[in-house]
Protein backbone atom coordinates (compact mmCIF):
# COMPACT_ATOMS: atom_id res chain seq x y z
CA UNK A 1 0.00 0.00 0.00
CA UNK A 2 1.84 3.21 -1.05
CA UNK A 3 0.90 6.53 -0.11
CA UNK A 4 0.25 7.74 4.00
CA UNK A 5 -2.70 6.24 4.96
CA UNK A 6 -3.60 2.46 4.78
CA UNK A 7 -7.17 2.37 5.64
CA UNK A 8 -9.44 5.51 4.85
CA UNK A 9 -12.54 5.99 7.33
CA UNK A 10 -15.44 6.96 6.08
CA UNK A 11 -18.86 8.25 8.50
CA UNK A 12 -21.98 7.42 6.56
CA UNK A 13 -24.66 9.99 8.24
CA UNK A 14 -24.32 13.92 6.63
CA UNK A 15 -20.99 12.43 5.10
CA UNK A 16 -22.05 10.43 2.16
CA UNK A 17 -25.96 10.83 2.37
CA UNK A 18 -28.85 12.91 3.54
CA UNK A 19 -29.62 12.43 7.10
CA UNK A 20 -30.04 15.47 9.68
CA UNK A 21 -32.66 16.92 7.46
CA UNK A 22 -35.06 13.85 7.42
CA UNK A 23 -35.17 14.60 11.48
CA UNK A 24 -36.05 17.99 10.87
CA UNK A 25 -38.10 17.40 8.74
CA UNK A 26 -40.30 14.98 11.25
CA UNK A 27 -39.73 18.03 13.61
CA UNK A 28 -41.59 20.25 11.28
CA UNK A 29 -44.09 17.87 10.60
CA UNK A 30 -44.56 17.84 13.97
CA UNK A 31 -44.94 21.49 14.16
CA UNK A 32 -47.78 21.52 11.63
CA UNK A 33 -49.39 18.60 13.33
CA UNK A 34 -49.85 20.77 16.68
CA UNK A 35 -51.59 23.47 14.17
CA UNK A 36 -48.45 26.06 14.57
CA UNK A 37 -49.94 26.44 18.16
CA UNK A 38 -46.21 25.93 19.39
CA UNK A 39 -43.23 28.33 18.57
CA UNK A 40 -40.40 26.45 16.35
CA UNK A 41 -37.91 27.20 19.29
CA UNK A 42 -39.76 25.79 22.07
CA UNK A 43 -40.41 22.87 19.65
CA UNK A 44 -37.12 21.89 19.07
CA UNK A 45 -36.03 22.51 22.85
CA UNK A 46 -39.02 19.89 24.03
CA UNK A 47 -37.64 17.64 21.33
CA UNK A 48 -34.34 17.80 21.98
CA UNK A 49 -34.92 16.80 25.68
CA UNK A 50 -37.15 14.32 25.15
CA UNK A 51 -34.02 12.54 22.46
CA UNK A 52 -31.87 13.24 24.96
CA UNK A 53 -33.65 11.33 27.77
CA UNK A 54 -34.72 8.83 25.29
CA UNK A 55 -31.61 7.71 23.80
CA UNK A 56 -30.69 6.08 27.11
CA UNK A 57 -33.45 3.95 27.14
CA UNK A 58 -33.55 3.34 23.19
CA UNK A 59 -30.71 3.97 22.20
CA UNK A 60 -30.03 6.43 18.44
CA UNK A 61 -31.76 5.95 14.99
CA UNK A 62 -35.06 6.56 13.45
CA UNK A 63 -37.26 4.39 15.64
CA UNK A 64 -35.95 6.23 19.08
CA UNK A 65 -36.67 9.81 16.94
CA UNK A 66 -40.01 8.41 16.09
CA UNK A 67 -40.88 7.22 19.79
CA UNK A 68 -39.51 10.36 20.86
CA UNK A 69 -41.85 12.89 18.66
CA UNK A 70 -45.04 11.03 19.01
CA UNK A 71 -44.20 11.40 22.75
CA UNK A 72 -43.61 15.75 23.08
CA UNK A 73 -46.99 15.37 20.61
CA UNK A 74 -49.12 13.85 23.67
CA UNK A 75 -47.26 16.18 25.58
CA UNK A 76 -47.65 19.44 23.69
CA UNK A 77 -51.12 18.50 22.35
CA UNK A 78 -52.55 18.87 25.61
CA UNK A 79 -55.19 16.08 25.83
CA UNK A 80 -56.15 17.18 21.90
CA UNK A 81 -53.82 14.70 20.14
CA UNK A 82 -55.79 12.82 17.11
CA UNK A 83 -54.49 9.57 15.51
CA UNK A 84 -54.41 11.33 12.28
CA UNK A 85 -51.24 13.19 13.86
CA UNK A 86 -49.80 9.66 15.30
CA UNK A 87 -50.34 8.08 12.46
CA UNK A 88 -48.49 11.03 10.14
CA UNK A 89 -45.18 10.64 12.52
CA UNK A 90 -45.25 6.90 12.90
CA UNK A 91 -45.44 7.18 8.88
CA UNK A 92 -42.61 9.86 8.40
CA UNK A 93 -40.60 7.26 10.62
CA UNK A 94 -41.27 4.73 8.13
CA UNK A 95 -40.37 6.80 5.16
CA UNK A 96 -37.24 7.59 6.43
CA UNK A 97 -36.46 4.17 6.85
CA UNK A 98 -37.72 2.94 3.24
CA UNK A 99 -37.54 6.67 1.43
CA UNK A 100 -34.64 6.63 -1.48
CA UNK A 101 -31.26 7.09 0.39
CA UNK A 102 -30.01 10.66 -1.26
CA UNK A 103 -26.42 10.64 -1.80
CA UNK A 104 -24.89 14.27 -2.02
CA UNK A 105 -23.67 15.05 -4.85
CA UNK A 106 -20.24 13.83 -6.48
CA UNK A 107 -20.10 11.67 -3.74
CA UNK A 108 -20.32 8.08 -5.86
CA UNK A 109 -17.65 9.11 -8.47
CA UNK A 110 -15.13 9.98 -5.67
CA UNK A 111 -16.07 7.26 -3.62
CA UNK A 112 -15.23 5.22 -7.19
CA UNK A 113 -12.02 6.90 -7.09
CA UNK A 114 -10.69 6.70 -3.43
CA UNK A 115 -11.78 3.20 -3.82
CA UNK A 116 -9.44 2.82 -6.70
CA UNK A 117 -6.27 3.19 -4.31
CA UNK A 118 -7.20 3.19 -0.86
CA UNK A 119 -8.76 0.81 1.28
CA UNK A 120 -12.02 1.90 2.61
CA UNK A 121 -13.96 1.67 5.69
CA UNK A 122 -17.32 2.39 5.95
CA UNK A 123 -17.34 3.80 10.02
CA UNK A 124 -21.34 4.58 10.92
CA UNK A 125 -23.11 4.49 14.42
CA UNK A 126 -26.39 4.30 15.28
CA UNK A 127 -29.24 1.39 15.24
CA UNK A 128 -27.88 -2.03 13.61
CA UNK A 129 -30.55 -3.09 11.89
CA UNK A 130 -31.46 0.76 10.05
CA UNK A 131 -27.88 1.43 9.43
CA UNK A 132 -27.22 -1.88 7.89
CA UNK A 133 -30.83 -1.51 5.49
CA UNK A 134 -29.38 1.48 4.77
CA UNK A 135 -25.80 0.72 3.72
CA UNK A 136 -27.48 -2.24 1.47
CA UNK A 137 -30.05 0.30 0.16
CA UNK A 138 -26.90 2.87 -0.73
CA UNK A 139 -25.39 1.36 -4.12
CA UNK A 140 -21.82 2.23 -2.54
CA UNK A 141 -21.43 -0.62 -0.03
CA UNK A 142 -19.48 -2.46 -2.64
CA UNK A 143 -16.62 0.28 -2.92
CA UNK A 144 -16.13 -0.63 0.97
CA UNK A 145 -13.85 -3.49 2.41
CA UNK A 146 -15.82 -3.33 5.59
CA UNK A 147 -18.74 -1.60 7.15
CA UNK A 148 -18.59 -1.27 10.92
CA UNK A 149 -21.67 -0.19 12.44
CA UNK A 150 -20.74 0.93 15.75
CA UNK A 151 -22.84 2.05 19.34
CA UNK A 152 -20.82 4.81 19.74
CA UNK A 153 -17.81 6.60 18.86
CA UNK A 154 -15.51 6.92 21.47
CA UNK A 155 -11.69 7.21 21.35
CA UNK A 156 -12.03 3.89 22.59
CA UNK A 157 -14.37 2.42 19.80
CA UNK A 158 -11.92 3.21 17.31
CA UNK A 159 -8.62 2.19 19.35
CA UNK A 160 -10.77 -1.52 19.35
CA UNK A 161 -11.77 -1.15 15.60
CA UNK A 162 -8.33 -0.65 14.41
CA UNK A 163 -6.78 -3.66 16.21
CA UNK A 164 -9.25 -6.17 15.52
CA UNK A 165 -8.63 -4.91 11.69
CA UNK A 166 -4.78 -4.74 12.62
CA UNK A 167 -4.39 -0.87 11.07
CA UNK A 168 -1.65 1.31 12.85
CA UNK A 169 -3.59 4.32 13.95
CA UNK A 170 -0.93 6.52 12.18
CA UNK A 171 -1.96 4.75 9.11
CA UNK A 172 -5.65 5.48 9.38
CA UNK A 173 -7.23 8.29 8.21
CA UNK A 174 -11.38 9.01 9.63
CA UNK A 175 -13.32 11.58 6.94
CA UNK A 176 -16.35 12.77 8.58
CA UNK A 177 -19.61 15.39 9.05
CA UNK A 178 -18.86 15.15 13.42
CA UNK A 179 -16.16 17.00 15.20
CA UNK A 180 -17.18 15.13 18.32
CA UNK A 181 -17.70 11.55 16.49
CA UNK A 182 -15.05 11.30 13.02
CA UNK A 183 -12.66 13.76 14.13
CA UNK A 184 -11.27 14.71 18.13
CA UNK A 185 -11.48 10.67 19.04
CA UNK A 186 -9.32 9.19 16.06
CA UNK A 187 -7.19 12.27 16.30
CA UNK A 188 -6.93 11.50 20.64
CA UNK A 189 -5.55 7.96 19.39
CA UNK A 190 -3.10 8.95 17.32
CA UNK A 191 -4.75 8.81 14.13
CA UNK A 192 -5.59 11.28 11.44
CA UNK A 193 -8.90 13.22 9.85
CA UNK A 194 -10.46 15.22 7.34
CA UNK A 195 -13.60 17.13 8.69
CA UNK A 196 -16.62 18.14 6.13
CA UNK A 197 -18.67 19.64 7.41
CA UNK A 198 -22.64 20.46 6.95
CA UNK A 199 -24.98 22.71 7.65
CA UNK A 200 -26.88 21.42 10.12
CA UNK A 201 -25.09 19.43 13.14
CA UNK A 202 -27.55 17.68 14.94
CA UNK A 203 -26.91 19.21 18.28
CA UNK A 204 -25.50 15.64 20.25
CA UNK A 205 -22.89 16.33 17.89
CA UNK A 206 -22.18 20.10 18.38
CA UNK A 207 -18.60 20.59 20.34
CA UNK A 208 -17.32 23.39 21.94
CA UNK A 209 -15.10 24.76 18.67
CA UNK A 210 -13.58 27.18 20.70
CA UNK A 211 -11.66 24.19 22.44
CA UNK A 212 -10.81 22.44 19.32
CA UNK A 213 -7.02 22.40 17.30
CA UNK A 214 -7.48 22.91 14.06
CA UNK A 215 -3.98 22.00 13.41
CA UNK A 216 -4.75 18.59 14.24
CA UNK A 217 -7.15 17.81 11.30
CA UNK A 218 -7.75 18.63 7.91
CA UNK A 219 -11.27 20.81 7.10
CA UNK A 220 -12.17 20.23 3.30
CA UNK A 221 -15.91 22.14 1.80
CA UNK A 222 -16.70 18.94 0.04
CA UNK A 223 -15.72 15.48 0.35
CA UNK A 224 -15.13 15.64 -4.07
CA UNK A 225 -11.78 17.34 -3.02
CA UNK A 226 -10.38 14.43 -0.74
CA UNK A 227 -9.07 12.34 -3.41
CA UNK A 228 -7.04 15.53 -4.82
CA UNK A 229 -6.29 16.24 -0.57
CA UNK A 230 -5.21 12.31 -0.17
CA UNK A 231 -2.93 12.92 -4.06
CA UNK A 232 -0.82 15.25 -2.00
CA UNK A 233 0.13 12.90 1.39
CA UNK B 1 -11.68 -29.46 26.54
CA UNK B 2 -13.48 -32.82 27.48
CA UNK B 3 -16.89 -34.18 27.04
CA UNK B 4 -19.07 -34.10 23.29
CA UNK B 5 -18.96 -30.39 23.40
CA UNK B 6 -16.10 -27.49 23.32
CA UNK B 7 -18.88 -24.61 23.40
CA UNK B 8 -22.29 -24.49 25.05
CA UNK B 9 -24.58 -22.04 22.95
CA UNK B 10 -27.55 -20.10 24.63
CA UNK B 11 -29.72 -18.36 23.63
CA UNK B 12 -31.47 -15.20 25.94
CA UNK B 13 -35.11 -14.47 25.50
CA UNK B 14 -37.32 -16.89 26.87
CA UNK B 15 -34.39 -18.94 28.17
CA UNK B 16 -32.41 -17.79 30.25
CA UNK B 17 -35.50 -15.04 31.33
CA UNK B 18 -38.56 -13.63 31.26
CA UNK B 19 -39.45 -11.94 27.73
CA UNK B 20 -42.32 -12.91 25.36
CA UNK B 21 -44.79 -12.53 28.86
CA UNK B 22 -43.84 -9.21 28.68
CA UNK B 23 -44.79 -8.36 25.07
CA UNK B 24 -48.18 -10.15 25.42
CA UNK B 25 -48.50 -7.89 28.72
CA UNK B 26 -48.31 -4.91 26.30
CA UNK B 27 -51.12 -6.44 23.74
CA UNK B 28 -53.15 -6.85 27.04
CA UNK B 29 -52.82 -3.08 28.20
CA UNK B 30 -53.48 -1.56 24.61
CA UNK B 31 -56.83 -4.31 24.98
CA UNK B 32 -57.61 -2.38 28.15
CA UNK B 33 -56.65 1.15 26.91
CA UNK B 34 -59.00 0.41 24.05
CA UNK B 35 -61.98 0.04 27.08
CA UNK B 36 -62.18 -3.27 26.28
CA UNK B 37 -64.48 -3.19 22.71
CA UNK B 38 -62.14 -5.27 20.78
CA UNK B 39 -61.94 -9.00 21.21
CA UNK B 40 -58.80 -10.56 22.36
CA UNK B 41 -58.60 -12.46 19.68
CA UNK B 42 -58.97 -9.28 16.84
CA UNK B 43 -57.01 -7.70 18.77
CA UNK B 44 -54.16 -10.40 18.63
CA UNK B 45 -54.47 -10.96 14.64
CA UNK B 46 -54.49 -7.04 14.68
CA UNK B 47 -51.33 -6.80 16.82
CA UNK B 48 -49.59 -9.99 15.06
CA UNK B 49 -50.46 -8.05 11.32
CA UNK B 50 -48.92 -5.10 12.19
CA UNK B 51 -45.41 -6.36 13.55
CA UNK B 52 -45.26 -8.87 10.45
CA UNK B 53 -45.59 -6.01 7.98
CA UNK B 54 -43.52 -3.14 10.55
CA UNK B 55 -40.45 -5.66 11.35
CA UNK B 56 -39.16 -5.31 7.30
CA UNK B 57 -39.07 -1.49 7.93
CA UNK B 58 -38.23 -1.34 12.01
CA UNK B 59 -36.24 -4.65 12.70
CA UNK B 60 -37.32 -6.80 15.91
CA UNK B 61 -37.24 -5.78 19.55
CA UNK B 62 -39.05 -3.73 21.53
CA UNK B 63 -38.95 -0.03 19.68
CA UNK B 64 -40.44 -1.96 16.80
CA UNK B 65 -42.94 -3.40 19.13
CA UNK B 66 -43.70 -0.38 20.96
CA UNK B 67 -44.65 1.58 17.29
CA UNK B 68 -46.14 -1.45 15.80
CA UNK B 69 -48.80 -1.04 19.48
CA UNK B 70 -49.79 2.43 18.82
CA UNK B 71 -50.18 1.83 14.95
CA UNK B 72 -52.53 -0.77 16.17
CA UNK B 73 -54.44 1.82 18.77
CA UNK B 74 -54.93 4.23 16.28
CA UNK B 75 -56.17 1.96 13.66
CA UNK B 76 -58.61 0.38 16.57
CA UNK B 77 -59.46 3.41 18.56
CA UNK B 78 -61.32 4.78 15.25
CA UNK B 79 -60.61 8.54 15.47
CA UNK B 80 -60.62 8.19 19.33
CA UNK B 81 -57.44 7.98 20.28
CA UNK B 82 -56.30 9.81 23.76
CA UNK B 83 -53.01 10.76 24.45
CA UNK B 84 -53.13 8.95 27.64
CA UNK B 85 -53.45 5.73 26.04
CA UNK B 86 -50.57 6.74 23.66
CA UNK B 87 -48.27 7.60 26.86
CA UNK B 88 -49.43 4.42 28.96
CA UNK B 89 -47.97 2.03 25.34
CA UNK B 90 -44.81 4.67 25.35
CA UNK B 91 -44.41 3.68 29.02
CA UNK B 92 -44.85 0.20 28.52
CA UNK B 93 -42.30 0.04 26.16
CA UNK B 94 -39.73 1.83 28.31
CA UNK B 95 -39.98 -0.71 31.27
CA UNK B 96 -39.88 -3.59 28.93
CA UNK B 97 -36.28 -2.32 28.20
CA UNK B 98 -35.43 -0.40 31.62
CA UNK B 99 -37.53 -2.93 34.05
CA UNK B 100 -35.64 -5.61 36.36
CA UNK B 101 -34.54 -8.37 34.03
CA UNK B 102 -36.46 -11.72 35.59
CA UNK B 103 -34.31 -14.71 35.36
CA UNK B 104 -36.01 -18.14 35.28
CA UNK B 105 -35.56 -19.88 38.73
CA UNK B 106 -32.52 -21.72 38.86
CA UNK B 107 -31.00 -20.70 35.89
CA UNK B 108 -28.16 -18.20 37.66
CA UNK B 109 -26.84 -21.33 39.58
CA UNK B 110 -27.39 -23.07 36.34
CA UNK B 111 -25.25 -21.47 34.56
CA UNK B 112 -22.69 -21.45 36.91
CA UNK B 113 -22.43 -25.00 36.79
CA UNK B 114 -22.73 -25.02 33.53
CA UNK B 115 -19.25 -22.46 33.19
CA UNK B 116 -17.09 -24.50 35.41
CA UNK B 117 -16.49 -26.73 32.39
CA UNK B 118 -17.84 -25.36 29.59
CA UNK B 119 -17.18 -22.38 27.51
CA UNK B 120 -20.37 -20.66 27.06
CA UNK B 121 -21.28 -18.54 24.58
CA UNK B 122 -24.49 -16.37 24.29
CA UNK B 123 -26.25 -16.19 21.17
CA UNK B 124 -29.59 -14.05 21.09
CA UNK B 125 -31.07 -12.09 18.04
CA UNK B 126 -32.59 -8.79 17.95
CA UNK B 127 -31.69 -5.29 18.28
CA UNK B 128 -28.32 -4.67 19.24
CA UNK B 129 -28.69 -2.04 21.34
CA UNK B 130 -31.48 -3.06 23.85
CA UNK B 131 -30.07 -6.48 23.78
CA UNK B 132 -26.50 -5.65 24.79
CA UNK B 133 -28.51 -3.24 27.60
CA UNK B 134 -30.42 -6.62 28.58
CA UNK B 135 -27.31 -8.82 28.46
CA UNK B 136 -25.30 -5.87 30.83
CA UNK B 137 -28.07 -5.59 33.55
CA UNK B 138 -28.45 -9.44 33.58
CA UNK B 139 -26.35 -10.41 36.23
CA UNK B 140 -24.96 -13.54 34.27
CA UNK B 141 -22.95 -11.79 31.19
CA UNK B 142 -19.54 -12.81 33.23
CA UNK B 143 -20.44 -16.17 32.97
CA UNK B 144 -20.35 -16.56 28.90
CA UNK B 145 -16.85 -16.23 26.74
CA UNK B 146 -18.80 -14.25 24.06
CA UNK B 147 -21.61 -12.67 23.33
CA UNK B 148 -23.36 -12.63 19.93
CA UNK B 149 -26.34 -10.49 19.18
CA UNK B 150 -27.35 -11.51 15.84
CA UNK B 151 -30.23 -10.22 13.40
CA UNK B 152 -31.26 -13.67 12.35
CA UNK B 153 -30.78 -16.82 12.88
CA UNK B 154 -30.55 -19.15 9.98
CA UNK B 155 -28.18 -22.02 9.17
CA UNK B 156 -25.93 -19.01 7.50
CA UNK B 157 -25.83 -16.74 10.92
CA UNK B 158 -24.59 -20.38 12.82
CA UNK B 159 -22.36 -21.06 10.28
CA UNK B 160 -20.55 -17.99 9.84
CA UNK B 161 -20.12 -17.82 13.73
CA UNK B 162 -18.97 -21.11 14.63
CA UNK B 163 -16.30 -20.29 11.80
CA UNK B 164 -15.29 -16.89 13.10
CA UNK B 165 -14.61 -18.42 16.83
CA UNK B 166 -13.24 -21.69 14.61
CA UNK B 167 -16.15 -23.52 16.05
CA UNK B 168 -16.32 -27.11 14.88
CA UNK B 169 -20.05 -27.57 14.08
CA UNK B 170 -20.14 -31.04 15.52
CA UNK B 171 -18.20 -30.03 18.56
CA UNK B 172 -21.25 -27.49 19.16
CA UNK B 173 -24.15 -27.41 21.21
CA UNK B 174 -26.97 -24.82 20.97
CA UNK B 175 -29.60 -24.76 23.64
CA UNK B 176 -32.80 -22.20 23.11
CA UNK B 177 -36.35 -22.80 23.14
CA UNK B 178 -37.17 -21.94 19.95
CA UNK B 179 -37.36 -24.60 17.34
CA UNK B 180 -37.09 -21.90 14.56
CA UNK B 181 -34.34 -19.94 15.63
CA UNK B 182 -31.70 -22.18 18.19
CA UNK B 183 -33.07 -25.48 17.30
CA UNK B 184 -33.50 -26.34 13.46
CA UNK B 185 -30.59 -24.25 12.05
CA UNK B 186 -28.06 -25.45 14.38
CA UNK B 187 -29.01 -29.50 13.51
CA UNK B 188 -28.97 -28.50 9.60
CA UNK B 189 -25.28 -27.41 9.89
CA UNK B 190 -23.87 -30.43 11.67
CA UNK B 191 -24.39 -29.14 15.04
CA UNK B 192 -26.06 -30.38 18.18
CA UNK B 193 -29.50 -28.73 19.76
CA UNK B 194 -31.19 -28.69 23.07
CA UNK B 195 -35.08 -27.50 23.01
CA UNK B 196 -36.08 -26.08 26.26
CA UNK B 197 -39.89 -25.40 25.30
CA UNK B 198 -41.71 -22.20 27.29
CA UNK B 199 -45.48 -22.15 27.06
CA UNK B 200 -45.42 -19.03 25.33
CA UNK B 201 -44.01 -19.06 21.96
CA UNK B 202 -43.53 -15.75 19.60
CA UNK B 203 -46.31 -16.38 16.78
CA UNK B 204 -43.65 -15.52 14.47
CA UNK B 205 -41.36 -18.36 16.41
CA UNK B 206 -43.57 -21.25 15.96
CA UNK B 207 -42.88 -23.98 13.42
CA UNK B 208 -45.26 -27.06 11.77
CA UNK B 209 -44.16 -29.08 14.23
CA UNK B 210 -45.45 -32.29 12.17
CA UNK B 211 -42.62 -31.69 9.89
CA UNK B 212 -39.88 -31.96 12.77
CA UNK B 213 -37.77 -34.90 13.45
CA UNK B 214 -37.66 -35.01 16.97
CA UNK B 215 -34.91 -37.55 17.03
CA UNK B 216 -32.34 -35.09 15.62
CA UNK B 217 -31.98 -32.95 18.89
CA UNK B 218 -32.95 -33.15 22.89
CA UNK B 219 -35.99 -31.93 24.65
CA UNK B 220 -35.38 -30.70 28.33
CA UNK B 221 -37.98 -29.54 30.39
CA UNK B 222 -36.30 -27.05 32.16
CA UNK B 223 -32.78 -25.63 31.66
CA UNK B 224 -31.37 -26.96 35.58
CA UNK B 225 -31.60 -30.12 33.90
CA UNK B 226 -28.73 -29.13 31.09
CA UNK B 227 -25.85 -29.98 33.42
CA UNK B 228 -26.87 -33.59 34.11
CA UNK B 229 -27.84 -34.27 30.46
CA UNK B 230 -24.11 -32.71 29.60
CA UNK B 231 -22.39 -35.16 32.13
CA UNK B 232 -24.24 -37.85 30.42
CA UNK B 233 -22.78 -37.61 26.94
Amino acid sequence: MSGAFDVVGLDADDTLWVNEERYRDGEALLGRLLGGRIDPDTLSRAVLRTETRNVKVFGYGVKSFTLSLIEVAVELADGELGGEAVRALLNHGKWMLEGPIELYEGVAGTLERLSADHRLMLITKGDGFEQSLRVGRSGVEHLFEAVEIVATKTPETYRKLLERHGIAPERFLMVGNSLRSDVLPVVEIGGHAVHVPREITWAHEVVDESSVDRSSFATLGNLAELPGWLADR
